[in-house]
This record gives C-alpha cells, sequence and structure tokens, in this order.
C-alpha cells in the first residue's frame, strides 16, 4: 500500500534489459554514440518535427536548465504559486539562472488562472527596468496538483505568452501520465498548443534516471550544449540515458505503463468517492489524488502499512481542512499493483 | 508640483559642504580613513550598542547584500507580495544571494500578516530538502505602500523569525520618515524590536548616494567585506559617503529633513480627504500617499505641471479602483515646498 | 584499437546485474531506502573512519559540488594550471560557487609544485580584501596528465593548506587507478595524508554513472544536502547509483578493473618506450599515457583505425613537440582488450 | 610623501562646485534628467561617434558588468596574469558572470602577448564544450604594471581577438593618464584600434566616485539596463555622477589633471633613476612606479613619513628582487604635490 510517489517505484524490466544490452564495447562518450543520436531521432518522430533534445540526470535540472536558455538579465518566470519549480525544487531554477525569479501567478486548481497571468504581467511596463523582465510562463502537464490543462486553457496561456515575445515552458515531470489522461499525441499537447519548451520526464514512470529537454525550435538550443556542461548536468555516459529512453519509447511501453499508473488512481478515485471516511480534496486525473482523511483514520491507515505524504494545503484553501483532518497526497506508478489499492481501500472503509 | 519621487531631490547644502570640506588631502581608501571610523561611531551611539555599517552606492545593494550576508543554498527570505525587493529591484536580491527566494507573503496595507507569515514558515519541515530553507524574514519600514509597522507588528514578526533561528532585516530606504513618523529612536524601532540587520537610507532624504547596512550583532559580519567587495559595492573614495553621512546625522539634520517631508505628506492627504475628486487609497503615514483619481482628472493635473507615477494596484485590490480611475503615488521630499503642495490641491479641486 | 576515454567503456557486467537485482519494489527516494544507507556505511568501512558521502551524477557535479561546499565570497581554489577543474569543465567549478575562482598554480607533470602553491598563497595578506581569500587547494590523483602524487607530496601539499586553514580536495575521477598503481589504501591515499574531501569516480572504471562526495569530517557537511538539491544533483531514485556501488565496492572488482586497465596503460608504455615512432611525452603511472607521435604516422594509425585524442601541449612545454609531431592521449578502462594494445603497436611499428 | 594610491586623493573643487550647483531643484532619477542626457552626448563627442554609455559606482562595477553585458555560458575571458580583474576585485568579474573564468595569458610589463594570446585561445576547439568558451579578451590601458599598450600592440590583439568573434574589453581605470602620456586622442586609443567597450574611469583622477562604461556599438547594449540594475549599480540620483563628469571633461580637466599625475611619476622616475640607493623595477609610463628598495631602506622612508606599498611580484620575476630588497609600488595623482616627491626622493637618498 505504498502511495508515496512515483519516484519509489524501481525500473521497469525493459528498460533494465535495454541497459544491459547496450553496456558492451565503446561509444562515444557526451552524447554523441550512434544510440544517442538513433533516440534523439526518436524525439523527432514522437513530436512529428525536428527538434533538439538534451538528456539531464534529474526533472530538476530539465526545468531549471530549460529557463537558463532563455534567461534574461532581471528574468521573472511566470509560474503557479504552488508549482514544483517554486516549492520544490530548492531554488535551483533560481540559482541556474543567476537569480531569475519564479513568480507566482494565481489559480484554481493549480493551475494557472491566465486572467491573472494577464494581470501579473501587465505590472511589467516596457523599459521600466526596476521590475524585471518577464522571459517566460511555465506550466506543468499534469500539475503537482494532479490536474490537467486542457487544450483551451494552454491555447489561452500560450496566446499570452507569445503577446509579450515570452517563452512557453511546460513541466512534463509525468507527460506521459498527461498523455494517457487526455487524447492528445506528444506534438498536440505541446508545440501545436504553443509549447516552447518540453521537460520530459520519464524517470518516474519506470526509468531509473532518464529525462530530457526538448527544445521545440532547434535554433534557440545554439547555447544549450555550454549551458548543460556548465551545469555539470552532461553525463559522459550518456548512451546509458539513450538505452533507457530506447526502450521506454518501444512499442508505446511507455504509455502503457502511464495508462496502468492513471488505472490505479482511477480506483483510488472511485474508492475515495465512496467511502465516507474521506474525500478527494479536488478532482484530478493522472496519476495523483489527493485525499482529506480524518488524522485518526490517516494513523490508522499507516500502521496498517500504508505510506503516502502529508500535504501542504494550497495557498488560500485552508477552509478546504475541517478540524482533525489532513490532506494525503497518493501517488500511484507503473508498479503500482491492484491489490495494493484495493487493500487501502479495504483498510480506509466506507464509514467509522 | 513634483511628487515623482523623493529620488528626483538634490542634495542638501549641508551635505555639499561637507563633502567639499572633506575633500582636501590624502586619506585612506577602502573605507580606512579617519573619517569612515568617526562615522562608525556615530552609527554606535545612534544605536546605543556596537553595530558593524558597511556604506554602499544604492538601497537595492544594500538589501540584496544584507540577504547574501545570512544566505543559505535553497535559501527563501519571507518579504510581503508588494515589497520593494520583490517588485523594483530588477532581481537584485536573487542575484546577490545566487538565487534565494524572495517569497511572498500576503498582508494588508502593505504589511506582513503574522498569520500568513506562521503559515508560509510551516510549510518547511525541517531536512525537508526539496523546499529550501527559509534564512530570513524582510520588512520595510515604512514599506512601499507608505505604511508603518507598529511596535507590536514588529515584535510578533520578530518572535515568529527568531523562533526558527532566523534573520529579521528591515529595509529602511525611508529609515528617517519612519522614524519621524513615531516617538521610536532608532534604537527602539530596531534591535529593541528584534530587528538583526538594517539596510539605512540616506540618499533619499536629502544625501547623493549614501547607505549603509547596519548588522546589529557585528560578530555577523565576518565575511561582510568580502560580500561587498565581490558586489564591486565598496567605494574606493568612502570618505565621500562618510563626509554625507557626518552632516546628515549632525544636530538631527536627517529627522528634521524627514520631518519636514512627512508633513508635507500630511498636507496632501487633508487635501485629498478634502476633495471630491480623489480620495485615499488607504492611510499613510510617513512621504508617500496613494491617491486615486479619475483618469481625466489626472491627466488635466498632469497638464498643469503636476508629476507623479502611475502606480501598480496591489494584489488582491483590484477593486478599490471604480471604472475610470487610476491609482496614483504622490512622493514628497526634504525639499517639497509647501507652494507646491498647495498648488496641486487647488488644480485638484473639491469637485468637479 | 579505441584509446580515446575510459568514458567511451560500457558498464561491467555485474553492475548491470546488480542494477536489475535492485528493481524490484518501492524503496525511498532521494536516498533515503535501504540500500542507499547500506551502501553509505560501505564507505565508513572503505576508508575506516565515519564520513560523509553523497552521491552526484557527473565528475564535474562532484568537483564542483566540493567546492561549493567550502565556498567563501571572493574565494580561490588553488589548482594546478592545466587542472580538470580549469581546463574540462566549463566553468561548472566557478558557477557552482557564485565564481570562486581556479587559480593556477605552475608545477611539472600535471602536478601542484608545493613551492609555487606557497608562493601564490604567500600573495593573500590578512584582510585585504581586493584578492579575494583562499578557500581551498585541489589536486587530482591521478591528474590529467596521467601522474600521480607521491605520499610525501600530498602531504607537502596538505602542511600547506592547513596552515592556512584551507580545504584540500582531491579530485579522485580515476581513484581506483590511483590506488592500484600505488600500494595505498584508501585511507592512507587520502585523509590520513591530509584530504579532507573527496571526489569519488566509479563511473570511467565500470560503472554508468556513479560518482560520490566524500566528506571526511561529517560535521561539515551540513549543508551539503541543500547544495546537491540547488544544484539539481538529488537523484530520486538514488537507489540506482547504490546499486552500481554496491556491486563495484564488492570484492575488491573496482581494484581489479583498475588494476587490468592500468596494465593495459603499462603494455602501452613499453610499446612506445621499444618504438622509434613515437615516445612518451612524460612519463606516467595509472591508466592514462601520452605519446608524441608524427602527424603523418598518427594518421595513419587513425586510419588503420585506431581512435585517440589530439591534446593540448601543457602550458610553458611547447618545444616538446618537433615539426610535424603531434601530443596523443591514449587511454585504456576496464575493458581494454590486450589484444587491441598489440594491434595499435604492431601499427605503430618500431620504425618507419 | 604619500604615494599609497591615487584612490587616497580627494576630488577636485571644479568637481565639488558643480556637484553643489547641480543640487538644486528636482530632476528626473535613474538616469533621464537633462544633465544625465547632456553628458551623455558629450560621450559621443569625447569618443567621435554615438557610444551608449552608463554610469556606475566603481570600476570593479565597471569591468564586471562590462563582461557581463557579453557573457556566455562557460565563457572565458583573457586577460593578463596580473590583471586587475584577476587580482584585485575580489572575484566580482566572476560573480557578476554567474562564473566566467578569467583565464591568465602571460606576458611581460603587465601586457598580454599577443603570441601567448593566440596559443591561449587555440586551446579552445570549436564545439569542444568541455574547455567553455572565450567570450572577450580584457586589456588594461594603462596596466597595474604601470605600462602601456602601444598602438599596435592593441591592434595586434584586436586582431587576434575579432577574428575568433570575440569581444576587445579595455580597463581604462586610468584611462586619462594613459591618454596623457601618449598623443592618441580617446578614439585613437579605443574604437579606432578595435576596442569594444570600455572601462572609463574617472574616480581616481579628481572625482569622488564616477565611472562609466562606454560600449562602442549602442546595438550590443539593449540589456545593459537591466544588467545595472539587476548588480545594484543604477543610481537613484545619478545626476550627482553626472555633475562629476561634466565638470571633469570641461575644457580639458580631466586631461590637466593627469599630465600633472604623469609629470609627478616621471619626477620620482628620474630620481629612482638617478639613486643607488632604489631603482625602478621596470620602466613605466603613467602614473605609477615601481621601485626595488632595500628592506632597510624602506623602513626609514615610511619612518619619515612616506606611504606606499608593497607589492607582490609578479609571476615568473621573483629574480629581480636581491636578498633584502622589497617591490614597493608608487603612485602619483592629480593632487600629489612637488615638494612632496622631493621630499621622497631626499629621504631616498642618492647613496647609502
Amino acid at each position: 500500500m505504498n502511495f508515496a510517489s512515483d519516484n519509489w517505484s524501481g525500473a521497469h524490466p525493459a528498460i533494465n534489459e535495454s541497459i544491459a544490452r547496450e553496456s558492451a564495447g565503446m561509444a562515444a562518450a557526451y552524447g554523441a554514440s550512434a544510440l544517442d543520436k538513433a533516440v534523439e531521432k526518436r524525439f523527432d518522430e514522437l513530436f512529428e518535427r525536428k527538434v533538439a533534445v538534451f538528456f539531464v540526470g534529474t526533472g530538476t535540472a530539465a526545468n531549471a536548465l530549460a529557463f537558463a536558455s532563455v534567461n534574461r538579465p532581471g528574468g521573472v518566470v511566470m509560474c503557479h504559486r504552488e508549482a514544483h519549480v517554486i516549492e520544490d525544487e530548492c531554488g535551483a531554477p533560481e540559482f541556474f539562472t543567476h537569480g531569475a525569479r519564479m513568480a507566482p501567478v494565481d489559480g484554481a486548481d493549480g493551475k494557472i488562472d491566465p486572467l491573472n497571468l494577464e494581470r501579473e504581467l501587465s505590472r511589467f511596463k516596457p523599459d521600466f527596468v526596476h521590475a524585471g523582465q518577464p522571459m517566460a510562463v511555465s506550466i506543468s502537464q499534469p500539475g503537482e496538483a494532479g490536474t490537467l490543462y486542457s487544450r483551451s486553457e494552454v491555447e489561452a496561456i500560450a496566446a499570452i505568452t507569445h503577446a509579450r515575445g515570452l517563452t512557453l515552458h511546460m513541466d512534463g515531470a509525468r507527460f506521459a501520465n498527461a498523455l494517457s489522461a487526455t487524447d492528445m499525441s506528444p506534438a498536440e499537447m505541446t508545440w501545436k498548443l504553443g509549447v516552447d519548451i518540453l521537460s520530459f520526464g520519464a524517470t518516474k514512470n519506470g526509468c531509473w534516471c532518464a529525462e530530457a529537454i526538448v527544445v521545440f525550435d532547434p535554433e534557440k538550443a545554439s547555447q544549450f550544449p555550454y549551458i548543460r556542461k556548465r551545469g555539470a548536468q552532461l553525463f559522459s555516459k550518456t548512451r546509458f540515458v539513450a538505452a533507457q529512453l530506447t526502450a521506454y519509447l518501444e512499442d508505446g511501453l511507455w504509455l502503457r505503463l502511464a495508462a496502468h499508473s492513471n488505472r490505479m488512481a482511477d480506483h483510488l478515485r472511485d474508492g475515495l468517492d465512496a467511502s465516507d471516511n474521506a474525500r478527494q480534496a479536488w478532482p484530478t486525473k493522472s496519476n495523483e489524488v489527493f485525499a482529506i482523511i480524518g488524522r485518526t483514520k490517516a494513523e490508522a491507515l499507516r500502521a496498517a502499512g500504508a505510506v503516502f505524504y502529508d500535504w501542504n494545503v494550497p495557498h488560500g484553501m485552508h477552509e478546504i481542512l475541517r478540524e482533525g483532518e489532513m490532506l494525503a497526497r497518493l501517488v500511484t506508478s507503473w508498479s503500482t499493483e491492484q491489490t495494493d489499492v484495493e487493500e487501502f481501500l479495504r483498510n480506509l472503509g466506507t464509514a467509522d
């Protein structure tokens, strides 16, 4: 009954097999091997256009270096107030950009409200140097609140972003889960809606350590090799990342794993809805579920072996908790077993 | 009728005389002259304790280097959502701290609400590395909204700050105006209430270029000389800053200038209250006044020669403006003449 | 005949098996799993004392974060003029330390000359803020020139380093090769000689991606978790690094692999000494060999399938090349086969 | 007999008068006043072309922000091994560029040797990301060694610099002294020889605090306003810098002051040449003189009231000092009196 995080899962056997298969012989280091090049081409196909793709080691690196690549002095990145880049990356985005500000934009359901985005941006007057200068807007798909931006929501944000000459970044740490929860293709979810740079995560969904930054206009990535190396993110044996991604993208493995993960989350959501002892804090899609549970019940669940995190209540939502309740985050993964979900729900019960 | 900013004022004759007087002969550079030392001692007297004081060139430098001196990796500074360090320093605080985050805390009247501060800080769990680590709380006295923290408000914030081992910083860009608007002494407004570091501003109030960072526990300032030099803020001919401050602090000049400035603002406030063509956006003290004026009237005032800035409406307060109105900031200074205020109010009129 | 770099080798089967074995089930992320803890303990045993150890993804990260952990404003790290941290890390050490300077110290054979070190350090006068402040001395063992510091050489450098209160860092990207080329134990080569922090590399010697920073005084590492996370080097699934290191350190695998690699380099060295068509540029130990070869011969070797890099001639040594000659670096690895060396030497020949 | 530094001098009366004159009334802050604009135009005339000019507070800021404006990830600035930007700015250039490396180039007389420059640059292969990427070459005119680059020397360096698409920066902290020691005009000494950015110093030569960055191609300065503000170098009351520069540049005051200063140094040089008790360490022009003096004699001079600094012997020149000797730097300034020089030389004597 472990719903701590999809980061707690291991690697899918197909990933390990690919790593082992690619381990023999010499291959050019630092991204120059045939395998690296083949995977880069695979990304072109996946996104239905020529892209520039850069492997890095962590999702935090992907986000931080993406911002670094569009950095401006006094730069400002607009993101949701509870965005992962603000709350969970220990200042890496600010660090790698030498102090760009992650400016919080309010919005329900963990998503930027376009009206608030417009308002925040309008605070910046041209040539008013004191306020700094916006450089990017960043959205998570799905977000840390487990919700998804709709097609039209991304389009609205992209329109505002591009009207000011800014870059639209998408944090896709759980990109496969987002795709799997919608009917969109990788291209449809990204550049066709106006996304300029994608942090493409594979680690959480069955890899060991495989993150990539996808720049949809390769001409804008000319300095990226230096940014990555200076950022200590250029692996020497990059083929081991490439080996993971080869297997990950082969025959739709990545989407099958994400679909499983989402399905397990659906079970959890259904169970919460059916229970009198807990409720969803807000409706989610993908593989993160937020549950409001009485503290006593939560302790009982943990005593029975359930693992999950207490979660900070989003800004301005403190009223969702009644006295004695807590907010729990439940995450499923590619390796979550249905019996685990069932056992959890059984322990949760339908009424105390 | 120039109410653009106290930065638009020049320097008081006494300041210029002191500069000219101290210009003769050789004196040790980089802060080692007898005059520098004498002014340092003057700060000890002013604050009724041994302090460490460092001259810098701008208020932005004072704030940014103050944070740099208490920096931690992944550091977070709590400040009001409309704080100068967030909105008006082009990312300098983040830059000089290599990416510390200026975390916005909501609160009415441009002041941190202690309850919200407590809530924000409680989001940081010990050893939860992902969120980063709070390092300081920063308040402005007076703030950009022209309001003042009361004695008990500062004490409440200091208690929360110190309970977590953090540093309390006060942005005193208009410190003299704050003192003059209350009955507190420099010591009473700062370390006696729990302030650890003060950005002491003199430029706006009659100097040319004289800002100082006052560290109330000198033992915590051992690395500051290197931080300042690396930050390109160690003037070679520091005696010219010292010369300004000598005159500034002599015989209470600084407080007289601030009192005048505040008094001019009082006139403005009274005039706004008496007018049907404008109103105070919120009550202020010190030398900043925020007025809601109809756009047509504002244009007429400007056509008549009045100078003032449009101001961004604080977050969550958009409803204060009715259709066709704008928010104006009116700042008085040591050199504002009463006739200017009167002319402005006459032009404003009492009813259209 | 591939002597491009040990980075071009893949991973040893035992490493892959361990990764596969550890891939099942859920395990705490971000370094908190049982396996992570077990490997940390393994480092205590290896170094015969309690150490703090932090896994990171690249050798560049290991060095850069090591410096960041002892950073001072205006900090200066003394290192050899051809040190990897100067020449081959794209400014990462400077970047992660917000601009600490990597100060070049001259010395023969790619090693810091203690006399020059003393001289460089004596340029820094106490409290003379303009010059900045030394914070560390960094040596590579073995260095990029393939040479090794002797016991007494490290002791001499450590004495100078510690006399000034500085930290001694050892870049051990090829630490196993260094150990294998001497009779020293891990403890004897490091803290027993005065080394304070070690970059422990395993990637080049049979792992995929396994680097660690070893801090010999764990009390000095309290901020390191934040430094690593802010630096985007905290892997979520750290157990995959731990899995590599478990196998790497088991039953002396790492030393056997390094011994093989060094032996292959010995063959190369012997062959060069015996050939009239090339000569060693300087005597090396460990697994890097530097050969001076005529350009025509070098082209012929490459045409025959040999892979190796042109190498920059060290500062002040341009006279080692005669007209028409080039400097080649030949690196062996755990996977180099003796037949490859033999074929290379056969192609090199004994006389043209 | 104070030859410590031209930084120890005060301000010329004409500077003070100008400051006092410009102190009345309101004027737009942050560089937008009429006076600011007039001085900017004055720089156009001075350099015989349209330039972009930015006032800052210190010479260190001028250099550091100049580099920041041409920064690249992994950037490298080539400068002389004893350059001020390496030895005397506490890492500010590295700090403001987020870790660009100041790469030392050897050369006699404190000047970059073009051959060595070429050699250093040739170490950087296109697209070899590990080494970083050169971005600028920086020369000082005059340099910290008191020597001057000739016209052809600058041209040679500019040719190498521009052949690689790099920026040529000139540190002109004592620019007036350089001009005064040659027959070149400001334009001839800078952009006509290929200089792209100039740090124009006025502080040492009779101002209080007046430094400027001159960008000869204004189109390359579009981000500079943000770089300066983020760097905390945008003074609010910029008119006080403008007031200094107005007087400084009026009627050739600056060149007269520098000529005096250089003349005083000539006296010192002549005196040293005539004395048996000291000798010039190397021939200088401009207002810095380097003398080798016996330690006993140096102490006697100091006992008699002479003030001067011990100076670090340049790299590779330790043999210039015989046993018991020290290297002294003697700096003259606009306010040095001939009687001071004479008294110093009398105390030095012609033979012991």
